[in-house]
């Protein structure tokens, strides 16, 4: 193999496939990437085993073939040659190792058999529809931060993804949960996304495709089956497995009937809980929000630090209640309302609360409430 | 106590002074700031028991009084505070807490009595001159990165500053070493300091007072005794202990004789060792430089991740020679050389280099070679 690249193109190209490589892997070669070079382009791979990224790109070839090279290694160099550099990178005769050359910058890397390389079968996936690239950014930014991090129950860590329909208007719909709170989002339901099984997409390929939609405009083409989903976002193709389980009947959990409504300009309530729960505890960073005519406080009360208390004002005329949330949890909620007002729908200080965004009419959270 | 302060200022002293309070304290009035309110000021104190900064700010004092709380949950509030608030600290009646308010905010934060925080006593220092605030500045920033960090040879953990001659001019000089490299830098000597002690000055005071310096033009008052060092930043005063140690006698080991000279461009030189240095070991991270004729070879050789080579022209006519450096110590020097070039005054293999400025003739530095 032989092939020359502008620095540039490869940068790009090693910076969407190297982050799917781990900093430990017990499986040597999968510290790699795959570069394979044919007609006028690189291909670049990487995986662990889970997941795939793929990405052409374009590329001088010399010399058809196939390598392996230590994934984060090349991308370091790419990233610290000068800029418009052109790279040659070559492997072949009696030397196993790749021959990366650059100006007068010269390496060899060590390769492992491009043969060991763990390619995911290239099959073709059940259902295939395209959506544009913002919608998908959106139901990721709007549900993510939600996903459950305890591995016990490994169904939740991931954005639940199925067609849905919402009052007769067919959507796309994504759902995370960590049992302590829910985030849904929808989104128009593309072309024959109707017919794709419903998926739980893994954290990592969630964080992964986040990062690739930051470099697209367009539509981004998806692809599923029962076990995978494939995501293809112009140069460069994410496949990975998904979570073999159930995710759980979300739906009974969104209350839908909570009559007492808290209408709050967001980014003052959002700046209120950041300033009182700064003495609440690490871990539940519990804060209560005492509702009466007209008026909310929001107060912390730590045996170790102090209290801390703030009022706002605050739409709402329902009988006063009291109800405790974890503040991280508020914030994250606030971070994603993109209207200039949080809808609270309590029910009483032992219920889900439903919250939903004044701007946006396909998002909305629940949030279980914390003793207080 | 009560006092009503911008919240700008109030940020801008506690930004100063909390950074010494540490973490974790096992004594735990050390995670407060004392805060004393007469006449038109508050006056804010931390400390560390071994240096503390004590920073006054203008205030509108309706009681005079003192005070302490937490100092980073304090700093955490007046970050979080709006921009513009006015903030009333308040003690004093049957409630021990400090209250802070701040429009609509309010809290209470548990209070320790200030009789009890460790003041340093306020004794005169023997010898005190005023240098200009970038003076100081250049001198901690040529040197700090060669301080050490090693525990057991503690009197090296600072930057050792005394007077000094070079060719007849009188300096105020700064060394720091780590045994593996050596930076010396000088600036005037400013008014009496020829009268102070040689001082080796702590690592964590040297951090602190280049953040303030940050903050500051114009000039510095330094006051010296033999235990102890003080300087004043504008409003802010940093006292600490210095190191109870016999610096080793430096000169000694800076090789003033060494006759192969080596002059090259300082940027194509650091990005090319930052380069080869991306498949070095990362413990030793030794980079070989091979010089010959008006040629520099800079090269690793890693059995695991491979070689790398990268060839610079260079200004050199001795004869040749191959010498080992640490990675870091050569970016390091590279970082702090303002000239175009860095000149290199090579003995042998296995004697230390020494290294200078083709910018700043006030400031040298020595490298001790490895083995390649």
């Amino acid at each position: 193999m032989k092939l020359t690249i502008e620095r540039a193109v490869l940068l790009k190209a090693l910076g969407h496939v190297q982050a799917v490589v781990e900093r430990r892997n017990t499986i040597p070669i999968l510290s790699n990437v795959l570069i394979q070079a044919s007609g006028d382009h690189a291909r670049l791979t990487a995986t662990d085993l889970d997941m795939e990224i793929v990405e052409e790109a374009e590329a001088r070839v010399e010399r058809e073939g196939q390598a392996t090279a230590p994934a984060h290694t090349l991308y370091e160099i790419a990233r610290k040659l000068p800029e418009g550099a052109d790279v040659t990178l070559e492997i072949g005769g009696d030397d196993p190792r790749l021959f990366l050359s650059a100006g007068r910058s010269k390496f060899h890397l060590p390769s492992l058999p491009p043969g060991d390389f763990p390619v995911m079968p290239a099959e073709d996936l059940e259902v295939s529809f395209s959506l544009p690239a913002e919608d998908l950014a959106r139901l990721i930014d709007k549900t993510r931060f939600a996903v459950s991090t305890e591995e016990t129950r490994y169904y939740l860590n991931g954005i639940h993804m199925h067609p849905a329909e919402r009052e007769g208007r067919k959507v796309l719909r994504a759902v995370a949960t960590d049992g302590h709170r829910l985030a849904l989002a929808e989104a128009d339901q593309p072309g024959n996304a109707g017919d794709m099984p419903a998926v739980i997409i893994p954290r990592k390929p969630i964080g992964e495709l986040r990062r690739l939609l930051e470099d697209l405009d367009g539509d981004v083409e998806m692809s599923v089956s029962e076990g995978k989903i494939r995501f293809q976002l112009g140069a460069a193709v994410l496949t990975s497995k998904l979570i073999d389980g159930t995710f759980p009947d979300y739906e009974r959990v969104i209350p839908r009937g909570n009559d007492k409504i808290l209408r709050v300009d967001r980014a003052p309530f959002a700046q209120a809980v950041d300033r009182v729960a700064t003495i609440s505890q690490e871990k539940s960073r519990s804060v209560k929000l005492s509702l009466s005519d007209s008026n909310l406080v929001l107060a912390v009360n730590n045996p170790e630090s102090g209290t801390a208390s703030e009022e706002l004002s605050a739409d709402y005329s329902s009988e006063d209640l009291s109800i405790g949330f974890n503040a991280r949890y508020l914030l994250d909620v606030a971070a994603q309302i993109v209207g200039d007002e949080a809808i609270f729908e309590f029910a009483d200080s032992a219920s889900p609360t439903r919250v939903t965004d004044s701007g946006d009419p396909n998002a909305e959270y629940v949030l279980m409430p914390l003793r207080v």
